[in-house]
C-alpha cells in the first residue's frame, strides 16, 4: 500500500487541502466538527503526517523566559525593560514567570521548560534557592541559561552580576563616615548570594573600623509585609536602637521609614538610612533616600544579550561567561550626606 | 493492512515502548539519532499516532495569559500578584506579555494566541489600542477574554473596573475644597477610556465650582521620560502655574516633586497634588502623597476569578460580566489635608 498524500485526503474528504492540512494541526479556524471528520477519515485511510516537518516547525518558539521572584521591585520590573529591548530587536517574545520567593513554584515553573516550549531562559532565584537541581536539568535537557542578580554559586552557568560585595562595603563606609557607630543591616534571606556577599561586605567595613560584628548586627526579616513592618517598629522601638541601618531589599524601605514616622525617630538625625533599591521616588522620599543604585537595565540588556548568543550561535560555551556591572551609590539626605 | 501499535515499533526497532513514545513526542531525554531512528521506521511501517489523544492532550495548557501596557507601575505588578493567588489554587501558570504602550506588539502578541497556546486571556490595554480588532478576533478563536482597568469600550466582553469618573470627581472636589482654583490634570493618553473618564470626572467638578473648564486644563504629558520631566518643568515655571494637580498615572508623580524641588514651588502651599497611584512609597514621600488608590489585588482577583469561569464553565456567557471595584481617596500632607 503506497503513502497517502494529504491532497489524497482532502479529495476523499471534498474539502481543501488547505484546511485538511489545517484541521490536521488543530487549528482554531476549523470547526471541531470537521476536525473530527478529517480525523476519521486520515485514521482509515492510514495518513501518516510528516512528523519531520512538524517537528522542524517546532524547533525555534522564537520565545525566551524570564523567572523571577516577584514583580513589585524597581531592580526586577527595570530589569524586565532591558531584557524586552534586546528581545524585541531579535524578534523574540518574552514571557515572565514570577516564583513569589517559593522554590517548589520555581522547580514547577522549570520544569515546563523541559518541553521545549522557550528557547532560553533567564533566571533570578527565589530566597529559598540553596540547591540547583531543578535548573541544572533545565540546562542538560540543553536549554540556555543565564543567572541574573540572584544567581546559584554551585552552578557552573552564565552570570551578570554587580558588584554586591564592594557596594555594600562602600555603603557602609559611607554611614559610619557619617558618624554610625551601631548599624544594622537588615536582610530577607541568608541563603541568598547576593546577600551574602552584602552581608560581607557590610561586616568587612565594620570590622576595619573596630566595631563589634555580633549576630545582632544582621537582623533577618522574616513573615509578610505587616509582620517585617512589626519586627522593624520593634527593632525602633527599642531603646538600644540602632543609629545606622542598610536595607538590603527595596520592600524593607517602606516600613523603615513608617516605623521612623511612628516612633518619633528622625531620618538621619537619630538613624542614617541607605537602601538598595532602584525606587525612582528615591530622591522625593521624606527624607531623600541614599541608595546603592543597581544597573538594572543594563543587567537586563547585558544578560539577554549574553542569552542570544547562547541560543545563536553554535558551539558557544555560555556556561563559563560572567559579566559583572557595577552599582552606584547615590549620596542623598537620608544618610546625613 | 491492520493498524500497526506503538508496542510492534518498538519491538521492531528493538527498543523500549517508552523511548518510542518520547521520541515521537519530541522529547528532550531522547537524541536527535534515535529519533531520526524512530521516525525512519515509524514511516516505513505507516504507523498512525492516535491524533486524538494527542489533541486531547493539547487542548489544555493550563496557562493563562496576563497582557499589560507595562511592569514598572505597582498598580500593575499588584494586580499580577492578585490574578496568580487565584491561578495558584486553580493550578494553572501565568504568562505575563508587556505590551509597552504598542498597538503593533500587543497585536503581534495577541495573535500567538490563536494557536492555543493559552487557555484565557485578562489584558489591559495600550494607550493607542482605539480600535480592538486583534482582540475580538482571539475572541472569535474562543480564547475566553477578560478586560481589567484599561478596556476597549467597543467591545462587548467581560471587565473588572473601578469607578474612574467618580473616583476623579472626589479627588477634584477634595482639591477645591482645599482652596485650588486653577487645577491641572495630567493626563499621558486621551484614547484610554480610563483616561476619558477621569478627565470627566475631573472637568465636570470644575464645572460645578464655576471653574472655567478651558481646553488648558488638561495636560497630555507625551514622549520619554525626560521629555515628560522637562514638560512638567516648564508648566511650573510659568507665571501662571496652575495651582493644583492631579498626577493620572503613577510614572507621572517623580517628575512633578522633582520638578517642584527644582523651581521651589512647595507642596501643598503652592501647588495641592493627588495622584491616581498605587506606590507604597506614597506615604513616606515629601509631603506624602494624597492618592486616588485603586483596588489593584481586588481588581486582579475578580478578574482572575471571572476567567476561570469562563474557561471551566460550558455555557457561561463571559462577555455580559461587568464588575466595579471602588477605589479610595486617601488623604495626606500634599492636598493640604
Amino acid at each position: 500500500m503506497s503513502k497517502i498524500t494529504i491532497r489524497e485526503l482532502a479529495k476523499e474528504l471534498g474539502i481543501a487541502v488547505s484546511t485538511v492540512s489545517k484541521a490536521l494541526r488543530d487549528s482554531h479556524e476549523i470547526s471541531s466538527e470537521t476536525k473530527a471528520k478529517v480525523l476519521e477519515v486520515a485514521t482509515r485511510l492510514n495518513y501518516i503526517p510528516n512528523l519531520y516537518a512538524s517537528s522542524l516547525r517546532r524547533q525555534k518558539s522564537r520565545t525566551i523566559a524570564v523567572v523571577i521572584p516577584e514583580v513589585a521591585d524597581s531592580f526586577f520590573s527595570i530589569a524586565i525593560n532591558g531584557i524586552e529591548e534586546v528581545a524585541r530587536e531579535k524578534g523574540y517574545h518574552v514571557l515572565i514567570y514570577l516564583s513569589h520567593e517559593s522554590l517548589a513554584r520555581e522547580t514547577e515553573i522549570l520544569n515546563e521548560f523541559k518541553s521545549g516550549r522557550v528557547d532560553g531562559l533567564m533566571i533570578s532565584v527565589t530566597s529559598e534557592t540553596c540547591s540547583g537541581t531543578h535548573i541544572t536539568e533545565a540546562m542538560n535537557s540543553g536549554l540556555p541559561v543565564v543567572f541574573f542578580d540572584r544567581i546559584c554559586e554551585d552552578i557552573q552557568a552564565a552570570r551578570v552580576i554587580t558588584d554586591d560585595f564592594e557596594s555594600s562595603y562602600t555603603a557602609t563606609r559611607h554611614l559610619l563616615e557619617n558618624g554610625c557607630r551601631q548599624p544594622v543591616f537588615l536582610s530577607i534571606s541568608s541563603n541568598l548570594s547576593i546577600n551574602q556577599k552584602r552581608e560581607a561586605g557590610f561586616l568587612k567595613a565594620l570590622g576595619e573600623a573596630g566595631i563589634q560584628t555580633d549576630k545582632g548586627r544582621i537582623i533577618q526579616c522574616t513573615g509578610n509585609d505587616e509582620e517585617i513592618a512589626m519586627q522593624i517598629l520593634h527593632l525602633l522601638q527599642n531603646p538600644e536602637r540602632p543609629d545606622g541601618l542598610i536595607a538590603s531589599v527595596e520592600k524593607l524601605v517602606p516600613p523603615v521609614y513608617m516605623a521612623c514616622q511612628q516612633t518619633g525617630c528622625r531620618i538621619p538625625e537619630d538613624l542614617r538610612v541607605v537602601g538598595f533599591t532602584n525606587l525612582p521616588a528615591a530622591p522625593i522620599l521624606n527624607p531623600a533616600l541614599t541608595t546603592v543604585t543597581q544597573p538594572a537595565f543594563e543587567i537586563g540588556k547585558t544578560a539577554a544579550a549574553l542569552l542570544f548568543k547562547g541560543i545563536e550561535k553554535a558551539g558557544f560555551d555560555l556556561s563559563k561567561e560572567i559579566q559583572v556591572v557595577r552599582s552606584r551609590l547615590m549620596k542623598r539626605a537620608s544618610s546625613g550626606a
